[in-house]
């Protein structure tokens, strides 16, 4: 990789300065960082923190062994060996221009300069550098260890090859660079912001909206939207088969209607709307509009469970909308047949739980006989009341047979027969069937009664002692399953 | 549920009229729809198909049995015994009114006429009606079945009782509505979108980016941030211990600068800032900075890992990253000590993987043993390039046994002995460790050799078979693992 023996110098470890820290150092590159605040380095331990919490989520692959991170006393000794120095000083271009200076007279004259400035122009920050062409904008966005996007943008002596060495390390680092190829105060993303930050302010002045109800507008909706696809491609589908210029055609004329206090609107031309429909078409023209729209759809969905896991925002509007389903459709002991195994799951195999050849993961077999012991379980009273007091179930031991595969998208139920019920044991066996009727794969488990306070094994409740026998008195005719009792390996 | 003998008429079957069509269905809700255009009828088949398709995956609860969908030959047929009339038709304020005036000759006139208009007034819209008390704007985002957000708006004469039973109506649909409480055209959500629109055009315009330029600015940095937080909670972690009143003394002065083509402003007065301080610690003051810079990190960690299965956006960018790190970190035969059992996995228990009790669910268990199997598979030559070439081996007997508890972000690594392997079997034995050594787990698994494009049992290459039994000569002087062999339940 490019980043390999890079050094980097960081002026500056406010949010955004730490945030570089911690993505460096994460990337196993030594860091050396100059700031003269005297809590600097307390803040800065505190965004590491998180940081490094976040990354030991992210991803599953080997991490790096982390780069040194080093706060040293001056600007100079900060910049001495680096081959890329991060300014992220606050906006004012005198103080920005006064650090150029003096990492000049130390730096190596081939040494990149990247500011992380959010909107001053990078022609302005080079002006009077006596080796301007190694100075870029590297904007990067909050927090800086886990957002991708960085917009590079040079001034007019940036040379090609420090944008060109710029968008490597930044891949290198896991991000996306975005190279804006014309200067403007604020480049791309934070002019889009500023414009909803001023209508936002609007809003909330003339008293239509709170904060809360802004944000909410935001994240319920077009902000999921936004996490996956930008304003163009949205719109491109909005527009159904017909495509963008029919989104235009039908919206367009908005831009003339007080839709926002911001008026000051471009004409929609007839080159303007070429412009815009051909730079979509090359964008996004490749997919027809039945295949972006799922997509999107997939990307929907797989974010709302995503945000589900954390019961936040649209995540916890799911949830809640489960839970309603759940308790609408759980299994009463009197409807249904208990001389015949138990019908314990039914679903489609949902496309991430598959491999890349589309069948279903090795793991989610299991996943679905966990699935079909906690109905069976519900069935004989251990529900959410039982488990507050201290009650539940543990599986010790689990033996899985997979006999055929099965694809994304097709349905698969389970059925499951009590073997033995008794004291603090409960000895399951399910068969998973493809809805044809297919045998797919068996499990066999052996649960014991846990308290959840001590989390070791102890008698159920008189009740659910009950349930649980009644259960494996009505399976005591059922023959026993092909499989039981088979250990690996063992010859047919 | 409020919705349980709902019936609903919808007026308009375009992208906002099927995606209604969809999501009332799913609900188990009866719908009559009334479009005199010839394919009005083909367009919504499309639009239920992907619903179909999304919904079969974003939940596992149990569905409720869909509604009767109905297209019928007149409005009045539509509306007679509906208690909700969804209208849906274009942006029209006189063709809104003559369907409402057509509506209220046969509708009940305790129905609910919802329009989803997306910026007029429902003071405009139920001027001169019968019976205006019943209107309101209910509108929705594209797509209607997926996102949740339904901003809900009443005019003067709109009946607060109106008002809460949209609000029960729509949440029983799995929706948040938004009840924005002072009327302005374009609501909300699409003033903001409006000013991003507006914004985009100009640079557009301007040459300063593509349109695919700027959906890249937007989905792989603050479109990111807004699935998961808006503008506001996102700004205030931006100002961090500080506040909120702080980030807009920081960037208050932008207000001033030629940050938009949009300069219509409000002044930031003291007064604003106040207003908008006190909303924000109302919003999530009773979070600290920290917590909800975390909620965040957990948001944004579940967000780039949904979009990663989907190989989309920030998802492929994340994709790209571990691939890099993987190729970095495979273990080489030459490399690891073969006498004794292999580390074939170490990883932290991501936060995902745990049950409310935060400690790590049953089938992740098995995930960790397929994991480590996989990485056993690379080390005797079953790498991308072998599947290519159709050669793969199939777990097809698994034993687990359930030794101890561990929680989400704990340390764990697995060792990897081989039992046997010859001919077309692999025989595999994993002890999955906490850090500490303290034994978590055992997988015992039977693998088969098979061809990938027969997917039946065959023999590995010459090159596999000798690397997998030098494996396990060089594993065969050790103790047979205790539990190896074991059946489920089998006496200790």
């Amino acid at each position: 990789m490019t980043i390999n023996n890079l050094r980097v110098a960081i002026i500056g470890a406010g949010v955004i300065g730490s945030g570089w820290i911690a993505r460096f150092s994460e990337n196993g590159i030594d860091v050396s960082i100059y700031d003269p605040a005297p809590d600097a380095e307390d803040n800065a331990a505190r965004t590491l923190e998180n940081a490094e919490r976040a990354y030991s989520k992210l991803t599953m692959a080997p991490r790096a062994n982390k780069g040194n991170v080093r706060f040293v006393a001056s600007l100079d000794e900060a910049v001495r060996d680096a081959g890329l120095i991060v300014e992220a000083v606050p906006e004012e271009l005198t103080l920005k221009k006064t650090i150029y200076a003096e990492v000049e007279k130390t730096a190596a004259t081939d040494a990149i300069i990247a500011s992380s400035t959010s909107g001053i122009l990078p022609t302005e920050l080079q002006h009077g550098m006596a080796h301007p062409d190694r100075l870029l904008v590297a904007h990067p966005f909050n927090p800086v260890y886990l957002l991708p996007l960085v917009e590079l943008i040079g001034g007019k002596d940036t040379a090609t090859e420090v944008i060109d060495r710029a968008v490597e390390i930044y891949t290198d680092l896991g991000m996306r660079p975005l190279h804006i190829k014309k200067e403007i105060e604020a480049f791309v993303a934070d002019r889009l912001l500023e414009a909803v930050w001023r209508e936002s302010l609007w809003l909330i002045k003339d008293g239509i909206a709170t904060t809360e109800e802004i944000d909410d507008a935001i994240r319920f909706g077009f902000g999921l939207r936004w996490a996956q696809m930008g304003l163009f491609d949205t719109y491109r589908l909005a527009g159904g088969e017909a495509g963008m210029r029919h989104f235009i055609a039908q919206f367009g004329p908005c831009l003339q209607w007080p839709w926002t206090k911001l008026m000051d609107v471009p004409e929609l031309t007839e080159e303007l709307i070429d412009l815009i429909s051909s730079q979509s078409d090359a964008q996004s023209g490749h997919y027809s509009i039945r295949e972006l729209e799922r997509i999107r759809d997939d990307n929907l969905v797989a974010i709302l469970q995503a945000l589900k896991l954390n019961n936040w925002g649209a995540g916890e509007t799911l949830a809640h909308y489960e839970k309603k389903r759940f308790d609408a459709g759980v299994l009463k002991t009197t409807s249904i047949d208990l001389s015949q195994p138990i019908r314990t799951l039914e679903r489609q195999v949902p496309t991430d739980w598959t491999d890349y050849n589309n069948h279903m993961n090795e793991s989610r077999y299991l996943q679905c006989f966990a699935d079909a012991s906690d109905t069976l379980l519900r069935l004989i009273g251990v529900d959410a009341e039982y488990v507050d007091n201290n009650g539940s179930y543990f599986t010790v031991e689990t033996h899985i047979r997979h006999i055929d595969e099965v694809a994304a998208l097709q349905p698969i139920y389970i059925t499951t027969q009590i073997i033995t019920a008794g004291g603090k044991k409960l000895h399951l066996f399910h068969r998973l069937y493809h809805d044809s009727d297919r045998l797919l794969a068996t499990g066999e488990h052996l649960l014991i009664h846990v308290n959840l306070e001590t989390r070791s094994a102890s008698e159920p409740t008189a009740r659910v002692s009950q349930l649980a026998m009644e259960l494996a008195r009505a399976h005591v005719h059922l023959e026993t399953p092909e499989g039981a009792g088979r250990a690996v390996g063992q010859p047919l």
